[in-house]
């Protein structure tokens, strides 16, 4: 017995592309009064979402990771599918131009009337930044869109967040003489479904090879995080889009087995518990964080734990206490 | 200007045992006047902390842990060190005997005077337990020892908990035909700053080189944690008491070079500053979901967003005014 649709809401589920980018513009802003209509909003949309595979992609800049998304997109529009790209990139403002900002990265599949490409909004923490992304993947959803992309770089722990908010992770990677994995953050390997050796063309062909079967090995050595679908490493030329097709029967499969055994229902299931909680923490850290009386005293606190002189205990007793004491 | 110090506090500092022991049990009571007393107590003993060497150990259940801690806690006594084990194992009651609960473990080293092993304090959660175990931990550099060891199994998150308070995070695995990783978490491997392979004795001797040689092989595929320490494989018997000197060795040589490069300092600089906000966390997120009104309401709404009919951003606001409306 839902009430009926707003206009907004209505025009999305339509596939307007214009009210789609008005509503992620809607998610993204802080003002109040908007987020409370973006909430009102994605709680309209809710029954019209989740169709979709959720891919999340990284790799560190330089591996050819927008040539990959093109590449990889327009695979998937030639495969009858409509494709969104989101971007998430805490660490650079959005003309920093890293991560999506570049105008002419993904040109063709930017064009596409089946393509839709968002840049990754401006500042923030990574946990704000996060919950615009899982929402704009909802709106993306909403409005029919079967392929979302997550994008992200090698920062923090942006790569975490993304795989908490994916039904599968892509990392990519470039051979490189054995050492590949050395600008990647520890535990990122671990988090991928699928590792993929971009430059499989040319001079790189047989490093390429070689560099698959080493990490096949050393992925052999850990335990994977789905029984159902152990990691699986391929190769790939993003430049020639030789390979790609290859990407996107795994990730049929990866769906296939994982929709049989309901392993996608449940990893959404504990992601959206999850973001949830995540949620509740974040919105309270940060009202603590906020705090005036909080903000006042936390510098010498934190410098007096960290030189010794105060245990954490006390210090975070003061902080509660000025906290919750009211104003 | 520190006020006197107390009887108790006083007591410690003199290595009394008892008086040491009944810190430990005033640090782990939930009761609120205990909790006040073991906080005034740990500010009072906090200049006697820090000489410590502390040293997370963990592997699964099989893998000759208590062998090996009763080999390496004798050496390090052998070499003029003082030696005390704690232990987090958060999912397991103290009696059930799964870690340290056993009285026929590490009996030499239990019995030795310049040891001291308090086994794991019964139920709680993994924050909860994490904390006593690092206060527990400044009881026992308080009372003069040198060397910490902080022992726990590959149960949830509870050995990223352990490497993020100690200075040294060792991995204890046993040869097995190239699958030993099998049984061990994801991410694990990354925590350790020392991999230890055990049991290089009789017919697995040289299975336990073959494993060494492919552990130092993968872990050259991943980036080290600190830049002037890359992790190292060693190996040993603890039941021989075979390689432990080695073991000793190469931890005083880790304590060497971060010393001189400032980095056991940055880390427990680090460490305190995340304790400190993860206290702060915690007790809020406790105090939440704690929250009568709350709890009444929890069930339903992770219900509604595990199945997709409310909006995780939705579900957490409704808590979060739960909670902060006051009683």
């Amino acid at each position: 017995m839902n009430p009926a649709k707003t206009d907004l809401a209505e025009q999305i589920t339509s596939s307007d592309r214009r009210a789609l980018a008005r509503a992620i513009t809607l998610i993204e802003s802080t003002r109040a009064e908007h987020r409370e209509q973006a909430e009102a909003l994605l709680q309209e949309l809710l029954p019209n979402t989740g169709q979709s595979i959720r891919i999340g992609i990284t790799g560190v800049p330089g591996v050819g990771k927008s040539t990959f998304i093109e590449a990889f997109g327009l695979h998937a529009i030639e495969m009858g599918k409509r494709v969104a790209v989101l971007a998430i990139d805490p660490s650079s403002p959005r003309t920093g131009g890293s991560i999506l900002g570049d105008k002419t990265r993904m040109e063709e599949l930017g064009r596409h009337k089946n393509a839709y490409i968002r840049p990754t909004p401006s500042g923030g923490t990574l946990g704000g930044v996060a919950r615009r992304t899982r929402e704009a993947m909802l709106a993306c959803e909403a409005a029919g869109f079967d392929v979302i992309i997550v994008e992200t770089v090698g920062v923090g722990q942006s790569e975490t967040t993304v795989a908490e908010m994916v039904d599968m992770f892509l990392l990519l990677l470039v051979p490189g003489g054995g050492d590949e994995l050395q600008g990647i953050k520890k535990g990122i390997v671990e988090l991928a479904d699928l590792i993929i050796v971009n430059k499989a063309d040319g001079d790189l062909e047989k490093a390429a090879e070689r560099a698959r079967r080493e990490y096949a090995n050393a992925l052999g050595l850990l335990r994977p995080s789905s029984p159902e679908w152990p990691p699986e490493v391929t190769k790939c030329s993003a430049l020639n889009r030789d390979g790609i097709g290859a990407v996107w029967a795994t990730i049929e499969r990866y769906r296939e087995i994982m929709a049989k055994s309901g392993g996608i229902g449940r990893r959404r299931a504990e992601q959206a518990k999850a973001w949830m909680w995540n949620e509740v923490s974040d919105t309270l850290m940060n009202r603590l964080r906020t705090d005036p009386k909080v903000r006042r005293r936390v510098g010498e606190l934190e410098e007096k734990v960290a030189s010794g002189v105060q245990t954490p205990g006390k210090a975070a007793q003061e902080l509660l206490t000025l906290f919750l004491s009211g104003s």
